[in-house]
């Protein structure tokens, strides 16, 4: 059985190269059986690298963001060609239903898409202008010009394991529209999905743009150089560790991190609950808590609501959770699969059982499932959604502090203004996104002023834009992702904002009219 | 004489408070007498940062930009009003000429200048918008905006000794102007200018605004948090360890650093230098070595030059050299002083026999001087401008690496392509600028593309702007200030950019009106 499993090939150096030394299973966490596995070692990673830095960075150099921009349209198109493919390889490593799946593999062929049309937008260039230009000696001759110039190095991205295509395509697509090639790890736990990605996405690209390292990142960024950028989605455990890898801080290394966050959903007072308001904020917490069984980066984990109201939502979000039925998600009738590997499991496990004892249950004990529909008897990381509540949420740490990653979240009593509001989201010390839902547009405001500068995104939820809202989980690519403080201090897409981490701004001083030349013809 | 000499204090939670512990001395660089001296324990520093969290910020959130500006204007009109007083101070405590000190003093009020300026521009709001709404549903109504808002923390400023007025100008105008408090750390070799310019602010300003630390930061960051923003001007040394503080790594600490450059000059081919463009070739060189004793961080320490007219550079550029009378610097006659401090001189002499070992003497030796013009024999740190140079650049690793931080430059030979000498540039792993000089655009161009990337600056020189170029030393406010790699990856000033690092960018997301009426009129 074990010579005839699927080993996952890294894609490196133009070439599909099998791992060496010892193998990692990937398991389906439905049925706890292995379906593939990845051996880590063998690979010469200083080579990769140098192979994206001279090969891949030559490719792009020769395309502009318009050219890479249709590139970048391929690859979307290839996705969404293989798009049933992708979603089955999802259900099966994931532990995703096919609705889970479709938000990663739709939402990473939708980003490519964005970033295909804003190449079309930037034209015929290959560096871009930031701003005008301006005077700077007594006359209009002596002048300044920002602009923005490709990094000369690789893109090292290394991806969390919940978005297997997302991660790589989102992360790919600012870096590739920015002209610098890329080397992408995936999670080893849900590698499936990203290694057919890249089958599929490799004789489409030219030459080292591209390449994919199934295993350890272990000793990757050893060989990182000045002139390179890492970006890492996943745990704040990992990031911590980045920002003190010797060679960061030798080198100063770019380093882009989006890690843990303490998500809030704020209720207000005006909010009747049968209201199109109020029943926006109960479908976004229920979607937020279970979809991919709550393992977003944006998922909301605390649920602030006024202290008079905590009982009437508890009851209204427990009626919500109980119509989601947990069990094998290739099912059609499974609104929610088992979390994505034993790790995960045991971790939301332990987490609960922190959160449990600072406050009381609602819903869902400490997560324990008698019996998930369709699944053999005590297999799969299943999880029963928990919702628990607490009415001392000032002097609640557990609370504020540790997010447990899966179908969990927790209720907390505030005062009924906005100021308390943004003190009890501000306790998260910085997150991907807070939402607020009301109707009354001075207690928004004063909600943004207080919550805004520790959160990359909020979500301002209200009747008039109920009936087209994406939900505050949903990363769309024209605005940014990325918090401060706890959920890492990065940035990501955002459109052209996106580039920015990829680029060098650069300040041009001189004749103006040779200034002018630089911005409107270069090659 | 201990007793009476003068003690530096802090002015930090509104008071200026004495330092205790050992006596660190600060003395006149040409004289070796000591001048002043400053305490550096005692300090209660986690409160100091309290206070400016609370009650500074309490303060400027009460301002508009507006109204920040027109502080920041006061600061300005203060600092030029006592103008003499800090130029007298700079020359005892900095060994700065007359010109030197101007170049910081008046620096420091221009940059504050342009930021009251911008303060006036951005007008009645306390939040920018970042572009415009954007429609993120099925209809314009379902919207997104990005905007900046002010930070939640306060700004510590760690500043480096050659410029303590513009130092602490420069970083806290884009600080107060973005809303964030400022708690600055001068160097405390050079702290006098520092410490007046303070005196002469603190009435000016609301109470936690602006405080001032005199003494040792060894233990400040221990006391940063979430929220707070922490710039760096100084050495790369100083630099590792602050990105490997433990507070930094385990919060996430935004850090920007403006560290060591090797900056390169660069002549074209096409130059003559009889040329308008020759003769700034050479006053941009000469000034870069021996302005403020070439303790400049965007000094050049590197002169790229075709391998044919090596000779002819070194021989124009040792006349220009032989010109500039080394001495006291209160004297009308001297036009450079001595380095700053006796460390200084220690790592600028061992500087030099590095370079020495790798490379021929063109001019100064190994920087001995006979006799500074109206110094008692053997007293001062004072350094004979050395010129160096090399035929055999790219394997001349002493040349690229190491920044000796005095009047030394180093010529080296390229074969007069502008691809080789951005690649010669590139060598130096990142820097605050590099100049070229050439009236050939096709040259010209090739060079920005080939060297954008590893720089904050490109300094274009040609005839047509020669009669108004500020030189490439100089950092101008409405350009951004910081490069790459070596030099840190920082980025300061740039008019608005500057403001960016103290603030944080946030998507919101919700009904366009909604958005309209926070952006349009958030208080």
């Amino acid at each position: 059985m074990h010579l005839a499993m699927k080993r996952l090939s890294s894609f490196l150096g133009g070439q599909w190269l099998a791992g060496s030394g010892a193998a990692v299973a990937l398991t389906n966490p439905t049925t706890e059986a292995a379906i593939a596995e990845v051996c880590s070692t063998g690979y010469d990673l200083a080579a990769a690298l140098d192979y994206g830095r001279r090969t891949g960075r030559a490719a792009l150099r020769e395309l502009s963001f318009a050219q890479r921009g249709e590139l970048i349209a391929t690859m979307a198109k290839a996705i969404h060609g293989a798009r049933e493919e992708l979603i089955a390889l999802a259900v099966e490593n994931g532990g995703n239903t096919r609705g889970d799946a479709k938000f990663d593999i739709d939402g990473a062929a939708a980003t490519l898409s964005h970033y295909a049309e804003l190449g079309a937008k930037l034209g015929n260039s290959t560096l871009l202008a930031d701003g005008d230009a301006i005077s700077v000696g007594r006359t209009a001759r002596m002048a300044g010009q920002h602009v923005w110039v490709t990094r000369p190095g690789v893109a090292i991205h290394i991806n969390a394991f919940n978005f297997p295509a997302w991660g790589l395509a989102e992360k790919a697509a600012c870096a590739l529209l920015a002209g610098m090639p890329v080397l992408s790890k995936p999670a080893t736990a849900t590698a499936l999905v990203t290694h057919r990605l890249m089958e599929i996405l490799a004789p489409l690209l030219p030459a080292g743009v591209l390449q994919l390292l199934c295993g350890s990142a272990a000793t990757l960024l050893d060989f990182a150089r000045p002139g390179d950028v890492i970006a890492f989605t996943g745990s704040s455990g990992t990031a911590k560790a980045l920002r003190a890898h010797p060679n960061v801080i030798e080198h100063a290394l770019r380093l882009n991190i989006e890690a843990d966050s303490l998500n809030a959903a704020v209720l207000a007072p005006d909010v009747d609950l049968s209201s199109e308001t109020g029943q926006l904020f109960l479908g976004d917490v229920t979607r937020d808590m279970t979809q991919k069984t709550g393992q977003k980066c944006t998922a909301i984990r605390r649920v602030m609501v006024p202290s008079e109201r905590l009982d009437d939502v508890a009851a209204a979000l427990c009626e919500r959770l109980d119509a989601i039925v947990v069990g094998d998600p290739s099912r059609d009738d499974v609104r929610m699969g088992p979390v994505a590997t034993a790790n995960q499991f045991r971790d939301v496990r332990a987490g609960i059982t922190r959160l449990a004892a600072a406050t009381d249950s609602v819903r869902g004990g400490t997560g324990e499932l008698a019996a998930p529909r369709g699944v053999d008897n005590g297999k799969g990381y299943f999880i029963n959604p928990v919702l628990r509540s607490t009415r001392d949420a000032h002097n609640c740490a557990a609370l504020h502090d540790h997010e447990v990653f899966g179908p969990v979240s927790t209720l907390a009593a505030y005062d009924g203004t906005a100021t308390d509001a943004a003190a009890l989201v501000a306790r998260g010390e910085g997150g991907l996104v807070a939402s607020a839902y009301s109707d009354d547009r001075e207690w928004t405001t004063r909600f943004v002023v207080d919550a805004a500068a520790w959160n990359g995104r909020l979500f301002l939820g209200s009747a008039k834009m109920a009936a087209q809202s994406p939900g505050p989980g949903t990363v769309l690519p024209s605005l940014i992702h990325g918090g401060p403080g706890r959920a890492g201090g990065g940035e990501e897409l955002g459109g052209s904002r996106g580039l920015a981490f990829y680029m060098q701004r650069c300040a041009l001083e001189g004749d103006a009219t040779v200034l002018k030349a630089i911005v409107g013809g270069a090659a």
